[in-house]
């Protein structure tokens, strides 16, 4: 079978699973759950065995060593996957829950009820976690689902898919509701995205150029961010020592991902005395600190030139840009003019000044006082994510299981007809 | 100034706007409504004149009847836009509300709050009345919006407008919160929906041509209904007193719009009761029925062949479509297979029957013992609409103050650095 009838039948399949997955009872889904969480530990000499040949590849191939550690399945990875499928068994079942309940004065009784979104396509890159993660989310949700992972996991995404299959035979869920493309062909991809009459909404989640590539042919509705361009503003009202650790870990505690910030803006009232020891702390972590006029006014040394692409660039790395700023309104413009829209922070003890940055900043999730790094569905208390919106419509943030839901609207009546 | 220029810069005006919107109070955005509200009233010779303008446009150009008494505006119907600015001035407020609050062990406290979506764009057809019941659910959500009417609607628009500007002028509102493209050029159109950095959602109102157009060159995401192919199923459980007083409203009450029935489906256990009398019924209403071998069978004359293309009709008219169906699994069958997934409504007097229904139909407004005529955001009680969604994403069935809002998190630390 070619490829595109290939994809066609299984986007079919799904379309028809997701029908009796909507009418799924929670313990079915939870049993579901539980049983795979067991299963992925029990086969986990198989999983590393399989993980392994990705691994080989990767290497073979010259991938960074941090990409292939990304890759890398061993009994406590594979404990925090079974863990989160049990999280995610332990979450509250969204479907069902009644939205609002709206009376007539005819007697029309409105529910507004929230129901699976149908059929959901989720396109990855690398971590083998997220294939199980998605899994999860998608099933406790009431949804079908294709995964299409990215080549250099296909070996660990087989053995995962494999366990999964072996162990829905013997529950309730459909065998077409999870399914995986094991095509490593991009055309795959272009060809699951034609079917929008079949899938509701396509999750990409990776790297910009995947992200674009996805929205660019896609012709089902894309959730997606392109970037995470984060901003920590330090107040003159801030708590000095506090703005520090939260710039630092905002910035080095991991900085290859969408919620590590890559600008610092500082008040001027006290960037005289945050900076000087802000940036070297920085560069001792190996960070390069990049500045505008004023903070290499201040720290005159060691700190390069800033340029206007600075403000729009997503560094993925141990580069930041500073600027200094005169006060509230100029970082609130500044953000909302060179943000992506996905986290921002402001550090301050002044609670007027707090609650103004978080009116006006128009981002997915603005922080007072906290790092800009707890962006993530897991830290949220979603269990996981099946990744993370900048768009404003449908979901916003870390989409999980409400993000995985659409509703719809029962109307009881007894004979009404439109006067 | 060309046209490509001037709509950018309406775009940015509104985008500018939208950040102050945004940050208004309801008493501030009431106060505007119920001013537009009196100053429509007050201004209706000078409407009711420029009004005249497009009907006779409308005649020269032998544009139907229907269509110019869709254009028409009277004392009365004036009075009714008004009395809909003043309804959606006594709704409640979505800005600012607090959907869900999270705490987290670690300290941080997370406020999912309801905020504008930012600016939105309509561009619709035909009735004045539109142009004023969407600015007032747009200013009411804390929308910046951009209107695009249709070209016969032209001077009715402009004068709204001209009384709804001297009106701002006069408040809280940016007067670039709502603004009109006066051009009646399509190219318009085209150039607006470039800009995608700018808006945030498009609503197209209208045929589905308009609407299909309007989808394929945006760039901005769509919220749309293609068609309403609303079914009504007589169960052999009906009141069938009520079945046919229902199958009557919901074809033939107003039969030109998107949520009238345009099959409807009935139990092969009942037909022979049932339809005889009910395509009489219909066919003395004017009503050209169409029925399947069984209906044919059972009403041997003037009851015109269906072929499958009937079943994906919306005849927006005086036809209706019959088939009689197998019980209830066939029925929902039928229904998710050719629905448009707008209304659908079952007739039964047994609960579990109904309840199934409303489980399984996968439309956005099902309904039990009801006309599927009441989608529609006055009969839901929203005021009024900006349109209806059969879309699964974001908004579905009448999109009105809710729809027009999204949310962001705002994340409260006193610290908090991610381990």
């Amino acid at each position: 079978m070619n490829l595109e009838k290939q994809i066609l039948k299984m986007a079919q399949a799904a379309r028809a699973a997701s029908y009796e997955m909507a009418l799924l009872t929670t313990h079915e889904k939870n049993v579901a759950l539980k049983a795979i969480a067991r299963a992925l530990v029990r086969n986990q000499e198989y999983l590393i065995k399989e993980n392994f040949k990705d691994l080989k590849t990767a290497q073979t191939a010259g991938y960074s060593m941090a990409l292939v550690d990304r890759l890398r399945l061993n009994p406590k990875r594979i404990q925090a996957m079974a863990d989160s499928l049990s999280e995610t068994a332990g979450l509250k079942d969204p479907v069902g829950e009644v939205l609002e309940t709206i009376k007539r004065p005819n007697g029309l009784v409105i529910k507004k009820v929230r129901v699976p979104l149908g059929v959901v396509g989720i396109i990855y890159e690398s971590r083998p976690n997220v294939t199980s993660d998605c899994a999860a989310l998608c099933l406790k949700s009431g949804n079908a689902a294709i995964f299409k992972g990215g080549k250099e996991a296909v070996h660990s995404n087989k053995a995962i898919f494999k366990i999964l299959k072996a162990v829905l035979t013997k529950t309730k869920i459909p065998l077409e509701a999870l399914q995986l493309i094991e095509s490593t062909d991009r055309q795959a991809v272009q060809e699951l995205l034609k079917h929008d009459g079949l899938l509701d909404v396509i999750v990409p989640r990776g790297g910009e150029e995947l992200i674009r590539f996805v929205a660019e042919y896609s012709k089902i509705p894309v959730i997606k961010h392109f970037k995470g361009i984060c901003h920590v503003y330090v107040s003159k009202n801030a708590d000095l020592g506090m703005a520090h650790a939260i710039s630092m870990n905002a910035k080095v505690q991991k900085p290859g991902v969408c919620n590590a910030m890559e600008t610092l803006l500082v008040d001027k009232a006290v960037a005289r005395k945050f900076l000087p020891s802000m940036i070297a702390d920085l560069q001792n972590k190996g960070c390069e600190v990049r500045g505008d006029e004023q903070t290499r006014a201040i720290v005159t040394k060691g700190v390069n030139k800033t340029v206007e692409e600075d403000w729009r660039t997503e560094y993925l790395g141990l580069i930041l840009s500073v600027k200094v700023v005169d006060g509230l309104k100029e970082a609130i413009d500044h953000i909302n003019t060179y943000s992506s829209h996905h986290s921002d922070s402001i550090v301050t003890k002044n609670k007027k000044e707090a609650q103004r940055f978080l009116d006006e900043v128009d981002s997915a999730c603005v922080y007072v006082n906290a790092s800009t790094r707890f962006t993530d569905g897991y830290e949220f208390g979603f269990g996981s994510e099946v990744g993370i919106s900048t768009d404003k419509l449908h979901v916003r943030g870390p989409m999980a299981l409400d993000g995985l839901t659409s509703y719809k609207y029962k109307i009881y009546g007894n004979g009404q007809i439109r006067q």
